[in-house]
């Protein structure tokens, strides 16, 4: 019976589409039915939960709803290759016609079992719904002859951040009270990705003799070696997991403190003094969709990025709250040769997109449909909630657990969802998660880029809606083989 | 009377706003009427052209003049200083009274013969004119869903490039004339200044041993040698003026050629033998409105930049054009770990902007408010021709003599108006050009920073109207002392 599913599973004509949408919150599932008629840039597909029924029902009942899906299936491919032809995919989308929005037909000529799903890198596209649903308060409008300048203001420090960005970046810290900004320099950066190139710069150009070593506790984030050393500085160098290194009382260092830690979702502390040292604090995940705030962050040098916060990788909008002047004066140094500036486009359109966060809060009556955090982790709940239980079913893998805390931001106890899971193989047949999980036509990442062994692998939980069902379906199948 | 006229001049109360305006063809008048008009993101001090009449006529008119203006500001200062706030300035703006645009009367409070004129940097500011004329058409609308993915076509070797961005580019350069594009792969970059970056990667990766050595022709661009060696790295080094260079057999190098050169407007050619070493073609300079265009440039390696080509400089797009594709693939993993791909939002907009300028010229009868190219040459042509006279004026200093060359962009022989002036202090009392300019309050750069000596600055010629106006008149005063 499980075989003959799967074999189904595979041809791509029934298939579980959501086995726990009757789970949902109310609130959450009205959530996703906007997620799902807004969120996507191609045709969905919406599926009719068959296969639990097909569990407990006989062969039969089962031949027949698929010989009646069968030719559903060919009488709207007629019609579809007439009616379109600027869809790259041969998906056919058809309404529902039963009663809940989980229960619809899926009929996939190009099935989605074929389809190869990217969660190698963190794309939170997942956010999409959200700034559609916001409408024209979320556009920008930027005429031709607009900021052409190289320079935003000569005053500041930092001379090409835009004064209005700045604005809404403290604004937001403050209304969510994740960091405080009134005692530090805002530098504006093509990502936090280019920032922390600064700061290993700003924290080093100073050194003398050897290179500095830089080092973060294991498993961290994979881009921090290759940012580190690929091209070879001899300024610093990249020292491998905190917790293994030694420090040497002449020589200086630099600990990347990543919290909530990419790729596991953990909270951190440094583990190194700081005394001979120097701490960089990456807060790109320290925001409520992922994690209770805790309060202020009030550190020397703390990183965010637009990408994480709101979504928009696109814009390459990162930024730096950093103490000390001199250490914000060698980042801009660094930026200015790297790049003279940031995109002032990008700055303007961040500008607007924090703005829209914080007046949705600032609303006299805020619901899910302002309120960015909120919306945004119902969402993650939802998805972590049927990932932690595909794997279990699976009975193949583990997660991450965590405790609930009290949010000071939602003033509630809530859990932790990180923007990626770190699913770790626990069957030993299997030496390579990364292998096994990319024959399966899943792209994550493995354990070995981030300091950890090869049983373990990073898998980006903000995807669009659609590519992360189908990842879910085949994680929960595995468990029916 | 030369010395009381420069003692007027100082107090700011009547100054020679543009002693030439006469001899302006009336084209160029009209363009700079409407950017005088246009132009600038602060109030205009318009200028009553006394000075010409105070050499001819007596003293006793002069001082009813200034004294009648001196009522004037007072009386207008009191009505400014309370219908506005916004300013940060305390100049008071006046309509033209008198026949002619350039005679106009000028009430400064704050007077702009002490205003410090930054010509340091090229800030092409002096473009925003043609841009504000432009209209809704080179406007930019990005809805608050738009472009958040980090990707832009995963089917492209350069996976963060937008395509309607690279289709603009290719269409420009056949409109124009400057480059072939069919050949090669096109990279975005965050300014072409990440892209050199991105190129010396690419060039020296797969070298071993030694760093590879980085030079280029004096004058030099003087970030060359910064972007090289500021990180210490152990691929690459910066090693001088490429004529003075030794070639050695065994160990790589790469040659920048810049032309037209950055600082001194010159076409260049590579000075090594390519045999044994690399050439990366700056071309951000190589468009109708600097210099004549003598064909279809068609290097391996050719560098461009929006900032320079249409004065958009605060998007910091540049973009290569790059016939290898390993060594493209380089550079796009150079930008992968730098900063995680380009900005969209600015790529969006460099696009409209080089769609406004190429539509400009297909329409059935380009005019001057259409034709960007001609725009922007027939200013350069009139700051150029004004700076000369007042150079010459001067008989302190002198600058680089171009001929006169078949454009086959324009179908005409032009002159070259570089971007910048690489003037020379011809007078020996001068020790220090640089110093001897920032005296007068006037900021460049020092050949110094371009391999060259302290005799020699450069001087943008692309800053805003008012600025580049105060400038010739400081330099035109040094005559009559």
């Amino acid at each position: 019976m499980a075989q003959a599913q799967a074999q189904r599973r595979r041809n791509g004509n029934i298939r579980n589409g959501n086995g726990n949408g009757s789970q949902c919150k109310e609130n959450d599932l009205l959530l996703l039915l906007r997620e799902r008629s807004e969120g996507q840039g191609h045709h969905h597909v919406h599926r009719l939960n068959l296969t639990s029924s097909l569990n407990k029902g006989n062969n039969a009942k089962a031949t027949i709803v698929t010989v009646l899906a069968l030719a559903m299936a060919i009488l709207l491919l007629l019609f579809y290759s007439f009616s379109t032809s600027t869809s790259t995919s041969t998906r056919i989308t058809s309404p529902s016609t039963t009663g809940t929005a989980y229960e619809a037909l899926s009929v996939s000529v190009s099935p989605d079992s074929d389809a190869v799903i990217n969660l190698d890198h963190g794309d939170p596209t997942m956010f999409e719904p959200f700034w559609k649903n916001a409408g024209d308060k979320a556009t920008v409008v930027i005429p031709g002859w607009h900021t052409m300048s190289y320079f935003s203001d000569t005053s500041n420090l930092c001379w090409f951040l835009e004064p209005d960005f700045a604005n809404q970046v403290r604004r937001l810290h403050r209304i969510v009270g994740n960091a405080v900004t009134h005692a530090h320099h805002i530098i504006v950066g093509v990502g936090s990705t280019q920032l922390i190139h600064a700061l290993l710069f700003a924290l080093s150009a100073t050194a003398t003799g050897h290179p500095v070593s830089v080092v973060s506790a294991a498993p961290f984030y994979s881009m921090y070696p290759g940012i580190t050393d690929f091209l070879k500085s001899g300024l610093f160098r990249w020292a491998g997991d905190a917790t293994s290194f030694k420090v040497n009382g002449s020589s200086s260092f630099i600990e990347i403190v990543c919290s909530p830690n990419n790729p596991d979702g953990t909270l951190r502390r440094a583990v190194l003094s700081t005394e001979a040292g120097k701490l960089v604090h990456d807060l790109a995940y320290y925001w409520p969709q992922y994690t209770p705030m805790r309060g202020p962050a009030d550190e020397d040098i703390m990183l965010f990025t637009v990408s994480k916060a709101t979504g928009h990788a696109g814009t390459r909008i990162g930024w730096a709250l950093v103490r000390d002047a001199d250490v914000a004066r060698r980042m801009v140094k660094f930026i200015e040769m790297n790049s003279i500036g940031v995109s002032k486009d990008s700055q303007v359109r961040a500008a607007r997109i924090l703005q829209v966060i914080s007046d949705g809060y600032e609303l006299p009556d805020p619901d899910s449909t302002t309120s960015f955090f909120h919306f945004s982790r119902r969402l993650l709940a939802d998805r972590w909630q049927r990932l932690r239980r595909a794997v279990e079913e699976s009975g193949r893998f583990s997660l991450p657990q965590f405790s609930s805390k009290f949010c000071e931001f939602t003033k509630e106890h809530t859990e932790t969802y990180p923007a990626f899971a770190w699913l770790r193989c626990d069957d030993e047949s299997i030496e390579d998660c990364e292998g096994f999980f990319k024959s399966m036509k899943v792209l994550t990442r493995s354990g070995r880029h981030f300091g950890a062994g090869p049983e373990y692998i990073r898998i980006s939980m903000l995807d669009r809606a659609h590519n992360f069902d189908l990842f879910v379906e085949r994680i929960a199948s595995l468990g029916l083989r």
